[in-house]
């Protein structure tokens, strides 16, 4: 029954920064990491085959001054198996509960890459859907606020459409409340982006949130893919992070991927760098597209930040498509030019409140392609 | 289509810790917390109509000495619909990605309880499973570590039971790896319960963990509940904080719920109070024993912490049945006599490591429930 030994093996290494900075501390607190994400045993009471092929291995520990460490321990895959809540708790699982703990980096093991399989259509797959090509950037807007009627928001997503907007979303609060619920609302929006279309010769897509309840997720996306829906936004955190991976195997449509409740994880202290939790495990679970809050709007993330975000959801990695970044978070429509030479046409920019600001729709949304085309266009 | 406006109904309360001292910042940042939450719109771009029904409430907003303050916005029902994704979504999807916002408190109006129920079993129902009176706390033990053999972990399994631990879960770690796939672990690991319950004429249960893909969990309850097993351990936040509601729905055996990833929240300046993920949000999702690390052991909450959950999974909450706080994570054996006095009956205690470093477990197991049944009789 045991496993066989496999020292040579592909491991998961991850880089963690300690809080600390005394050395001894920190190999003992790297150790610790690999005991309690692992066989959450004290010594002395597990053999010498469990700590060689189970335990993980503390595999560097050093000084970063002027007040920290970083410790390097690595994860034989087995101790994961190939589903992405197990990787989840070995990452992060029991020493979220300790203190002073930040995952800096990791790397990933092709065999684990190629289990998980990341994103169904990514960068280039997304654009053919949207008939954009790689010399610009795509435009998305949100469908809201919550309480408009379907009808209202119906009307939005046609108009934004007709402006030119690639990608229509529901706003991550629209689920299935009585003022717009979900069946009817994607059957209302899908018709309003085919009528956009037929009028404008426009081509947006409209993508439904379905986040809500595990029992009709199921349901959500067939709805949305029986009404002609491309693909659908989810929040991986507030559903689950494997939902993003169970969409994409089951269904094959693009998934947008929201991060609410990932700012949970994002104390400077203590957590996942944002670039690895929104940047690698949400696209390795399968997201065509990653929504974070970008620098300069109404969220406190640097543009360091974001722009490490969109490396890493870009780069290559393993067999792994590369997903769109996709700032968002109260840019303003006048400074998408300037985002747009900052961060590249391999990028999704969501425009939301600073669109609805202007009253007409259709004119501001297509205002803001025409500025976007221009502002790629600059060498 | 509009929604009917009910400015008189029931309201979800919550309260924030900001981390500011000045009051007309901390107004602003109340306001900020309504519109964010909800509509996610600036001001002027929503009418009377969506600011009434559907924008949150700041409802009072005050200076808490020395450097914080204190808001609470309340938010109409309708918002939030009946599940659990969007009330995580409503409660601290977007201000996650803020700074400084902790959620202190949050009063529960019937009509949203009711809709999503609570613990299937609670404390009382537990009991019956068990066959153990009101007099004495629980007992609990876990099988690890991952690596051993399933019939290494099942023969664990039976020298716990044998020994007298009332509930034998899985590791939390343990999910379908090769060394002990979830199927063969779950028969040999009943299997192994019911053998014991045959030699001593004891009830020792075997809670398997059902953490993994979304799309096996279905099939994995259905196979414990198959194998006899009377209820499983699940990590809510890994798998989806919706998943304990739909298992005890679909299947109505009891749920245990383990604290992975649960710490990320519990920043003492940003997040929730441990007291209100674990010991409401859990409960409310359905749990009916909620795991949590007990301070002094290997983890940093304080025994003030602790006793808040502790109150939190007891009390009375609308019609909710109470749930088993199950204190964890380096109880010492030797301990275990004073937190039973200090916590009561009412408890589970989750004693793992330290019952492995004894040896022989039947033997340790037993002399365990000898003391706990001697400090439970202690006035």
């Amino acid at each position: 029954m045991a496993t066989e030994a496999r020292p040579d093996g592909p491991r998961l290494r991850v880089t963690y920064r300690l809080g600390c900075s005394d050395l001894s501390e920190a190999k003992k607190i790297a150790r610790d990491i690999a005991l309690e994400q692992t066989v959450e045993l004290p010594e002395g009471t597990f053999d010498a085959r469990i700590e060689h092929e189970i335990v993980g291995r503390v595999e560097d520990v050093e000084v970063l001054p002027p007040s920290a460490c970083r410790a390097v321990v690595s994860f034989e895959l087995d101790t994961i198996g190939d589903e992405i809540p197990q990787l989840l708790s070995l990452l992060f699982g029991n020493i979220s509960l300790k203190r002073s703990i930040r995952i800096d980096d990791i790397e990933w093991p092709d065999r684990l890459l190629r289990c998980f399989g990341g994103p169904t259509h990514g960068i280039e797959g997304l654009r053919a859907l949207c008939g954009v090509d790689e010399r610009r950037p795509l435009l998305c807007s949100a469908l809201k606020p919550m309480g408009l009627s379907t009808r209202d928001l119906a009307r939005r997503c046609h108009d934004l459409a007709l402006g030119g907007i690639d990608l229509i979303k529901d706003d991550h609060g629209l689920a299935d409340q009585s003022s717009a619920p979900f069946a009817e609302r994607v059957r209302q929006c899908q018709e309003a982006v085919s009528l956009a279309r037929a009028r404008g010769g426009v081509r947006g897509l409209y993508f439904p949130n379905v986040t809500g309840r595990i029992s009709e997720l199921e349901q959500r996306v067939e709805l949305a893919v029986d009404a002609g829906c491309k693909g659908v936004l989810i929040s991986p955190l507030v559903v689950g992070p494997d939902s993003v991976r169970w969409i994409t195997e089951r269904f094959g449509v693009a998934v947008l991927a929201h991060p609410a409740l990932s700012g949970a994880y994002f104390h400077p202290d203590h957590g996942l760098r944002p670039e690895i939790l929104l940047g690698e495990i949400f696209r390795i679970a399968g997201s065509d597209g990653v929504i974070y809050p970008n620098c300069g709007g109404r969220f406190p993330l640097t543009e360091k930040t974001c722009r490490a975000i969109n490396d890493r959801l870009r780069r290559p990695l393993g067999t792994l498509r590369p997903s769109f970044p996709v700032p968002a978070g109260g840019i303003d429509v006048d400074r998408v030019p300037h985002w747009v030479r900052q961060y590249g046409p391999e990028t999704i920019f969501l425009i939301g409140g600073s669109l609805y600001a202007r009253g007409d729709l259709v004119g501001a949304s297509a205002e803001l392609l025409q500025a976007v085309r221009r502002a790629a266009v600059v060498p």
